[in-house]
């Protein structure tokens, strides 16, 4: 079968839901993309390569190397890559190679970062991070990362000085699925002056975070408090509270918010109403020229 | 078929997931004891009085006054009773009967307590709290009852004048079996001193608990923190936050946890560590107690 393109290499983000595949020339354009729902998360140790190959093998005519990043890295992932400690490159010496029977492939797998006190890690991240700061030459500050485990990193000189996670993302969705408040918050919709409430009641009283919580459902049944403004109150308040907590991070430090779509707008409205202004940055944009900077690295 | 006990009145406490029974006399003996699993969450609205029948039917002669508190009130239970507003009585006045086929049964249903801001709604712990006062007159402090959903309530001159509900049992039953931290937390054991660290780190920068959660995993991944000890963590963290946030309640104030077992004894520790000390009593016998003084007021 003939490829139907033929790539210099192969840039790789798989996280714990699902991969996206670019195949890539050595000067860094793209001249393919694909992508598969297979995650680390739905993957066994010996099931990484055929996965990576029911997605990208059109694409191989000789030995390719693959340069890969994110959950594919972890414990439970193709290869554990180690980690690298804080302060350090965003994108750390080394990658580690990932076991292969079919010879094509020549795959590499980016470290991730740890930090020592408090404890934290991240893997996924430091590739975006070095992606931005690739596209920003010289950029200080602190870059948010929202998703489903928020990350605030705080970078100087090209390094990842320290950062923090928070786990807003997957409290949102455990709060709004799997508790009492299942029966008051809806499952879309959206208030912005609810979101904007719940940001600035959280920011002022972050500690009261779950007596608010309760307030959401107590609403519903005494005001009538509807699903969609009850929803956008709830991301506000976990946001806010967040953002109490990220606050020597953020205050008065130049910020970038690395993300698509509506998650990573509410954290730059959020930090508008705090007169803290953020970039947005997108996130393909950050993952592949993190995973381009990885590949020249490699080829010397 | 002959009463196996024949009780001047029955006491009934409903919750979302069992049900309790007592054979009463009218001066307040417990005769006989029953309980269930049909709570109010597995019933439908004409499901009630058979559930109820299926436990008390061999304590029943004749027409027998029933006392009920709990979610059996709730607008999903068997009758809707309303919600007085703070500050009220604990034992609001009047009780809602409920419709029954068999002339046997005269069933009241005690009213819930709620407060217009912060929102809030209270159903069976009023109850409770009218119990707590029965047995001790002219208790003015604070009351905390630790639960799934936990309240703090101030009581002065037998009256319930504010309260605040903090969803933190279910925060930690849903964090620890449905998020990243079911890979660390176990889902039994405990650790003392892992407990009174959470509640340390928590009290200090309650505006990090989202961060300090994730930190669970982190420790978890790199530091080989043991599960027992992340499970007591998790839940010194959250009492922590939530104490932290309930201050303006309990700082100077006598102070009473109505709870039995291990959850209420983990808020008298982490309150004795803030050196507030708080004085643990029963919840059964302050259910019962409250029930029997609104069978009190029934009779006239």
């Amino acid at each position: 079968m003939n490829a139907t393109v033929s790539p210099d290499w192969i840039a790789v983000d798989w996280g714990t839901s699902n991969m996206r595949a670019w195949a890539m020339t050595s000067s860094g354009t793209v001249l393919a993309e694909a992508s598969s729902d297979q995650g680390m998360g739905k993957l066994s140790r010996d099931g990484f390569e055929d996965a990576l190959l029911d997605v990208i093998a059109d694409w191989l005519e000789g030995p390719t190397p693959v340069v890969a990043c994110g959950m594919v890295g972890s414990r439970q992932g193709w290869v554990e890559a180690p980690y690298a400690a804080t302060p350090c490159a965003a994108l750390p010496e080394g990658m580690t190679a990932a076991p292969t029977r079919d010879d094509r492939l020549q795959v590499s797998v980016i470290s991730g970062i740890k930090q020592a006190e408090p404890a934290d890690v991240m893997r996924g991240e430091e590739t975006q991070i070095a992606g931005f700061l690739a596209l920003n030459k010289n950029w200080d500050g602190v870059i948010c990362l929202p998703g489903t485990h928020t990350k605030w990193v705080h970078v100087s000189a090209d390094e990842v000085v320290s950062f923090q996670t928070y786990m807003t993302g997957e409290l949102f969705n455990v709060i709004a699925a799997q508790t009492v408040l299942r029966h008051s918050v809806a499952t879309d919709g959206w208030d912005a002056d609810a979101f904007d409430d719940g940001v600035s009641i959280a920011m002022a009283r972050p500690e009261r975070l779950a007596s608010r919580l309760f307030s959401l459902r107590a609403e519903g049944l005494l005001n009538g408090l509807d699903g969609a403004s009850a929803r956008a109150r709830l991301s506000g308040l976990l946001i806010g509270a967040e953002l109490a907590g990220a606050k020597p991070y953020w205050l008065g430090q130049q910020i970038a918010v690395i993300g698509d779509g509506g998650l990573a707008g509410h954290y730059v409205r959020a930090l508008a109403a705090q007169a803290a202004p953020a970039t947005q940055v997108n996130a393909s944009a950050a993952t592949l020229a993190g995973l381009t900077a990885a590949y020249r690295r490699l080829k010397g």
